[in-house]
This record gives C-alpha cells, sequence and structure tokens, in this order.
C-alpha cells in the first residue's frame, strides 16, 4: 500500500485536537495555560497516554514527562513524530498540541488502513518544550543535552526550580539522564508545528519544509547617562540615554542591508528606562536586541556591527555603555535528506510546498543532533502564534498531516 | 541707608537652611522627603512660622498653609519674598528652601541694620509648589486661581485627594479662597531659586536674572502595530511600534534645529512598551514628548510638527497612531522692570550676572499674574535637582543672597 492511497481523517484529528485543548483554556481570554510541569500539563499528558493506550500503542513515559506510544515492532530502531503539549501562558490552540495530534492521526490512519511498518513509529508529546525553565527539557533529554550543573540551577521566572517543580509532579530530577535515547535507536524525527510566522500566508502556499532553523543572539545593552530636569537642560547639554537608544534603533534597517541576509531579523523587544518620567530626561536605558540569521557568520557580522554603532552612538551622546552577550545559539541545518523526501512527497501528493528557515527554535532543532529531523510547516494567519488568536485553515493542516503521513509511510516502509 | 552698606550673615543663612533640612532628611539616600502636606511638611511650617515669630514678624499661615511673616508697617501693601518648603521625594537640600531662607535672612539683616522699610514686607513660605496634586496650590491661592472643580478633582500618583490630605493637615478645604491677595494689596514678589540647570556653571557666572518661563507642553502619543514573534516574522512584514518610535526620536534635533530656538528643549521622558519581553515585536508604544519654549508660537510650530512626523512614521510603519496634547501652559514674561531693576543692582555690587529663561516652572510665574514677579538663579552644580546630590556653592549663594536684600531694600524704601 503506498501513500498515495490513504488520508488522514480530518475530523478525527480536529477532535483529538479539541480533546488534548479541553486542558487549560481559559474561557475568559479564548487562551491556553498547560505551562510545562503545572498540574494541567501534567493531567492533560495521562490523558493522551490515555488515548495512545486505547489505540494499542504501548505507551511509555519518561523521566521528565515526555509520553512515547509505540506502534509497530515492539524491538528495534524507531522513527519518531511528534511535537509537544505544553503551552505558554495564554497561548494558542495550535502550537505544539497540533503536531502531537497529527502524528497520532497519522498512526491511526495507518493502522485502519492495515499498514504495518517494519521500522516502529514512536508519536511522542515532549515535555517542556516552551521554556519555563530556559531549556527544551523533553528533546534535551532524549538526546541526552541536559548537563548536572542546568538542572540544579534552572528556575522559571518566578523563581520556582525546575527540580522542586518537577518533584511536586512526583518526578525524580536525579532520573533526568535516564531519558536519553541510544545514538541509532532513533532513525528519524518528524515534526508538524504552525509556522508562527507570516510567510506562507502571504504566499498562499499551504506547506513549508525548514531546512534549517535561526541561530539566536540575545544582547542586553545598557547606556548610562545625566537623569536631569527637561526644562532647565540645553539640548546641547545633555545626555540622553532613550536619545542615544533610538539613535541606535533607527540603524538596523541599513545594518541588515549592508551586512544581513534576508534571514536576518533583529528586534528591540525590551527597553526600560530610569526614571521613566515625562519631565526628566532619561539618564538610563536598558534594552535587548535579539539577532537572528540561519548563518552563524553573518550573525557574528551583525553583532559586531550593531555593537560597534552602539559603542559610536554612545560617545557621541556623553553616555556609557555596557552590552552583554546573554545567549548564543548557533543556527541549526535541519537533514537534508529529509527534506528531499518531504518534497518529494509533497509533488506526489499534489501538495504545494517551499522550502524555508525556521525563524523560531522547536524540539526538531534539538532532536537533529541525535537523528535526522525535519519540521513541516503550516500556515499561520497573520503570523499570529503565542496568543489566543492563534489559527491556522483545516484545508491546510489536512495537507500538512498528509505529508506527515507520506513521509512516516515512506521511512518506516523498509 | 544703602544696600551697600550692608551684606547677609552667610554663616546664619546656613544654620537656617540647616534647620530647615532637619526635616524630612532620609539618612539613607541624603535625600529630603516634605512632600506637600504631608506630616513633616506641616511640621516644618510650624517650625518656620515659630522662626519668624521669634524674629519680632507679624506671623500668618493661610488656609492652604502657606506661611507668611510680615516685617514692617502693620498695614498696607507689602513686597514678598520666599519661595517653597515642600519637595518632591528625595529631593535635594536646596529647591525651595534656599529661597525661603533667603528671604528671612535678608530681613533679619535689614533688622541688625536698623532698616524699617516703608512698604512691608512679606517672607513667604508658599505650600505645595512641587506639585504632589499637579498644580501649585500655595501660589495659586494667593493669585486667586483655584478653581473648585480642580480643588474636587486633584489627586496625587497614589489616588488620594487633595481634599483629603488636606482635612488629614487639620485644613479646611472650603476656606482655600481665603488666601487670595486683592490686586493692590502685593506690590512685588521676589524668589531665588537654584537654577536647575548647567547654564550659569558652565558660563561661570554667579548669578541669572530670569526674564521669563517657557512654557510647557505635556503630549502622550501612542502608536499601535502587531506584537509577534522575532523570529518568524520578516523585518518587512513588522509593524514595529518601538522602531516608530525611534524614528520620531531621532528626527527631534532637525526639528529644534529647523523650527525652534536655542530655548527649545524636547524629551521623551517616559517609554512604555508592550509586551516589553525580548524575542517578541513590541505591539505598542506609549510614550511623552515634553516640549518647551519661551515662544507660545515656537512652542506651536514644534508641536504642529511633530504631530506630523509621528504621522507620517506611523504610515510608514503600519501603525495605527493617537496624540494627545495632556496640558498646555503657555510662555510667562516676568516683569521687565524688577529685571532691569535687579541687573542694576547687581553691577552696584559687582557681582556678574546674566538674563536668562527659566526653564522650569516657579511661584514667581504663578505670582506675576498678580504682582510684578522676579526669579534670581544661582549655579546648580552639574545642573543636578530634585536629588540628593543637588549642590549649589555657598560663594554663589551669598551673591545671590545680597542681590535679594539690595532688591528689597531698594523697593521697600520708597
Amino acid at each position: 500500500m503506498s501513500a498515495e492511497m490513504c488520508a488522514i481523517d480530518l475530523a478525527r484529528l480536529q477532535a483529538l485536537l479539541d480533546g488534548i485543548n479541553r486542558f487549560g483554556r481559559n474561557p475568559a481570554t479564548g487562551g491556553f495555560n498547560r505551562t510545562g510541569f503545572s498540574e494541567t500539563d501534567m493531567a492533560v499528558r495521562r490523558w493522551f497516554a490515555d488515548q495512545l493506550a486505547a489505540d494499542g500503542l504501548s505507551v511509555t513515559t519518561d523521566a521528565v514527562a515526555s509520553v512515547f506510544g509505540r506502534f509497530g515492532p515492539a524491538q528495534g530502531p524507531c522513527v519518531m513524530a511528534g511535537s509537544h503539549l505544553d503551552t505558554v501562558p495564554e497561548g494558542g490552540a495550535f502550537d505544539g498540541a497540533l503536531g502531537v495530534a497529527v502524528a497520532l492521526e497519522c498512526v491511526r490512519t495507518m493502522r485502519d488502513a492495515g499498514l504495518t511498518p517494519r521500522t516502529a513509529i514512536e508519536v511522542v508529546a515532549t515535555a517542556e518544550e516552551e521554556g519555563r525553565f530556559g531549556g527544551m527539557l523533553g528533546s534535551q533529554a532524549i538526546t541526552g543535552q541536559v548537563s548536572q550543573d542546568w538542572l540544579d540551577a534552572a528556575t522559571d521566572a518566578d523563581g520556582v526550580r525546575l527540580v522542586d517543580a518537577m518533584r511536586a509532579c512526583d518526578l525524580d530530577p536525579q532520573l533526568v539522564h535516564s531519558c536519553t535515547r541510544p545514538a541509532d535507536s532513533v532513525r528519524a524525527y518528524l515534526e508538524l508545528h504552525i509556522e508562527q510566522g507570516p510567510t506562507l500566508e502571504a504566499a498562499g502556499i499551504p506547506v513549508g519544509i525548514a531546512h534549517s532553523v535561526s541561530g539566536v543572539c540575545l544582547l542586553f545593552v545598557q547606556l548610562h547617562g545625566v537623569a536631569n530636569h527637561s526644562g532647565t537642560t540645553p539640548m546641547n547639554m545633555r545626555a540622553d540615554a532613550f536619545a542615544g537608544l533610538a539613535e541606535v534603533a533607527v540603524t538596523i534597517p541599513s545594518l541588515i542591508a549592508e551586512a544581513g541576509t534576508e534571514q536576518s531579523r533583529i528586534t528591540i523587544g525590551k527597553v526600560d528606562l530610569r526614571p521613566n518620567f515625562p519631565h526628566t530626561i532619561p539618564g538610563d536605558a536598558e534594552f535587548t536586541i535579539v539577532l537572528r540569521d540561519t548563518d552563524e557568520d553573518v550573525m557574528r557580522r551583525l553583532a559586531r556591527q550593531i555593537t560597534e554603532t552602539i559603542a559610536i552612538v554612545a560617545r557621541a551622546n556623553g553616555l556609557a555603555h555596557t552590552v552583554e552577550t546573554k545567549s548564543w545559539l548557533p543556527p541549526v541545518a535541519l537533514d537534508a535528506g529529509l527534506v528531499t523526501l518531504l518534497g518529494e512527497q509533497a509533488a506526489k501528493l499534489g501538495i504545494e510546498a517551499i522550502t524555508m528557515p525556521s525563524g523560531a527554535g522547536h524540539d526538531a532543532q534539538t532532536m537533529q543532533s541525535l537523528c535526522p529531523s525535519a519540521l513541516i510547516f503550516v500556515p499561520s494567519h497573520g503570523g499570529i502564534s503565542h496568543a489566543p488568536a492563534e489559527w491556522t485553515e483545516w484545508a491546510d493542516i489536512e495537507k500538512g498531516a498528509n505529508l506527515m503521513l507520506a513521509a512516516l509511510i515512506e521511512l518506516t516502509a523498509g
């Protein structure tokens, strides 16, 4: 039986996603709250494990609460497919949950079609992908990327320690390392996810195949001037920290034009002035610069040039300055073979698809360190994500899910 | 006896200022806390009234707690001299208190020199000048500029009502209108104050004579874009509210060069972004623009042009925008005759002085609506004010105080 001969059941997929989204919905906002290791997060995992078991899959939950349902041979390597069940606070209905639901729907479709894979498929719902504790704990645990130091130190924004949050969920932090899969035990990882950006919708294309995930650099910048009276201080005797910040910000478009690429993104997202009072010249400005590109050399060049600009602007405005690199995640190239395979399968199915980078981080980039990994994107209406207004057309989801199904059949048939 | 023949006693003046500053000092910061209608503010007023009485002056306190000490004839008009005793939170040692102390020191000097003025002098310590409740209540009450509506509505930043704060100090808000002085009862108002700016210090001049007070316009601006993911949203598909704000801010120097004067000041002092998260494009930016000039036509031109710039920048960045004029205080010309008189007296005393505008608001601008009013400035070290580091050299204070003394003698001799 070939991929062209079976297709996912969209109504069943919708019902499964609705089932997941009965957990954590805030009726006041329409947002979803299943933050990692919350009670609701643990409840949805138990419920999802029950669905896997009811479908006859062999269910396991690892030491960080990632849930696995194995379909096919009990022994030997597997192909893994899924995404995460946790959400950001007041997140949308699709981010993560859709990819988990699609993976199970693909298995249900194969089962109903009488397709038994020669290589097992493991449907996975990873834990704590959204970074409540600053990482992607589920996939990092699977791939052996959780250091003891990080585990001991990690806290959330409220100062809750990761190890305490785990213990409150009856999870033993000492067992995190037991999650790690051996090198050859996972043949591939496939994840369907909403794009979380506007590119597919703007292009009118239903499916994107990610060839890479952008690197991310977070710079923390401080400009120190003199807080003074807005009336008595002549313009040419000021050391206005906000004026300096504005001069830095307006150079971003030309910086990207000269030193960046089409994939470059530079964002000043957080700004705090002191004293932040209308009648006082801002004495201090603290702000973040988030810089992304799919090419690490480009990231380095952009970071160096904007740091130089900050120094020049600070000097011209009589400001002291500091620039601190808070984090640096290099870009990740996803598996080229899987990009080709997905492109071929899309063509066979008559699904229009483009290859593209991923601007956001996903479990697939972590999994790539263990096995060939791939990301299938479906369009996000208005590019909106991490918000109740998050939406993807079901016709597009159906196309993305059928591509996932075809790829799983292809990868597990041999 | 002429002005040249007597001079203030600097040590006595210092001791008087120290006496005032025993009230409200925060030893942890070195700042002073005598906010209007606080317990400490009321306590310093009682203490100051006792000093006036001990000096043999006829003491009254009006319905808003402004304190007056009358020297010379009990009947007839007076020349008023003083400033305010209240401070901003964590303010400096000189702002307001110095002018009050100098006025009393001048009277003490005249008394010791056997000078009895033909026109009475009233030393005044005005109430609530720093605008805890958004006005300059003491001088506004003296000049009959307190409306019943404003009185009923005024609140501080914590939502405390002015009328409740007054009642807690045993003051009856119904009696505010009793503070108003008749039109011809005050011949002149003289105030010595720290400059609160860097101009005198930079020029190496000990005394400034203000010819006007800048007008102030407060604009409140909102830019509305779309909060989106900093990684997945291409640069050319953003509606970044902060990028728009930065584009507006950098036009300020050229705007002043083209449409302003040397007295123009434009300050973006308060900025609030939403969501203000490093990895999210700012969807909303709210900010203030404080715009000052000594010429109201210039103020109108600057306000119109920056509003046009905001509209152009908003359109170019895909942002909605609103610009609201929160307040508009026109410039005030102080009395030209008093400026001339102070200049002549300074020359006689051999004190180097320049005329200049006041960038900050003072009781003198309010008093000008009742009587000819004047402001004598002494230098602020580093231009710093409203902060514990506020400082003026005593040698400069002595010069300013002797100019005040000479002017009071001149104005009250006839």
